[in-house]
C-alpha cells in the first residue's frame, strides 16, 4: 500500500494495487470536496464504499452513487466527482496509472 | 449490473462492470462457503468490502483479508479463498473474463 497523496483539497488516494495490467487505488474525499473534470486514456471503474458521491461524465446526467453501486468510465471520457457527504472509493484502472507512481 | 450466478455452495457473483480492459465483479460468501482452487490467465485483485475472507495464493501464506485490504492476483497464479465470515468482496479483472459473461 503506497502512502496518502493529497490530490485536491480536502481529497487523498493511495494505491493498493500497482499490477502489470490494473491498478486499485483507495480514494478518501471530505464532505463537499470534488476532483475536477479530467479526462486520461485508462479506463475506469469507481466502486463507492462508503458515503455518496456525485458523479459527471460527458453526455450523461449526473448520478449520485451509493455505497455497493459502480461506474465505468470508458477511455478518455471526460469527468468529474464530488462528495455529497464525506466518501471513500476504490478506482480501478487499466492500464494502470503511471502517473500515480511513487517518483523515485 | 447483471444477475446474480451461484458459483459454489454459499458463493454468488454479479457482474458490476464488463469493460473493455476491466471487469468488476460482486461476490457474496456465506460463513464458510469457499472457491476452491483455480487459476486464470487473468491478473486479478480482490478488495474485500464487508466480513473477513482467508486468502490462498500459491507459495504465499495464508492471509485473513479484512473490510479495506486488497490482495493481487497476477496472471496464472494459483489461488482459492474461504470465508470466515460471511463477506462480500469485490474481484477486479483484467483483461475481463469472457467466461463470467451471460450466454445468449
Amino acid at each position: 500500500m503506497s502512502s496518502w497523496v493529497q490530490i485536491a483539497p480536502g481529497v487523498k488516494r493511495r494505491v493498493a494495487v500497482d499490477g502489470e495490467k490494473l491498478m486499485v487505488v483507495e480514494v478518501r474525499f471530505e464532505a463537499g470536496a470534488s476532483v475536477p473534470t479530467h479526462s486520461h486514456i485508462h479506463e475506469q471503474a469507481t466502486h463507492v464504499i462508503e458515503g455518496q458521491l456525485r458523479f459527471r461524465r460527458a453526455e450523461s446526467p449526473d448520478v449520485i452513487l451509493e455505497p455497493g453501486q459502480t461506474m465505468h468510465i470508458p477511455s478518455n471520457v471526460v469527468h468529474s466527482a464530488e462528495a455529497v457527504s464525506a466518501c471513500t472509493v476504490i478506482d480501478i484502472f487499466s492500464p494502470p496509472r503511471e502517473d500515480f507512481r511513487a517518483k523515485t
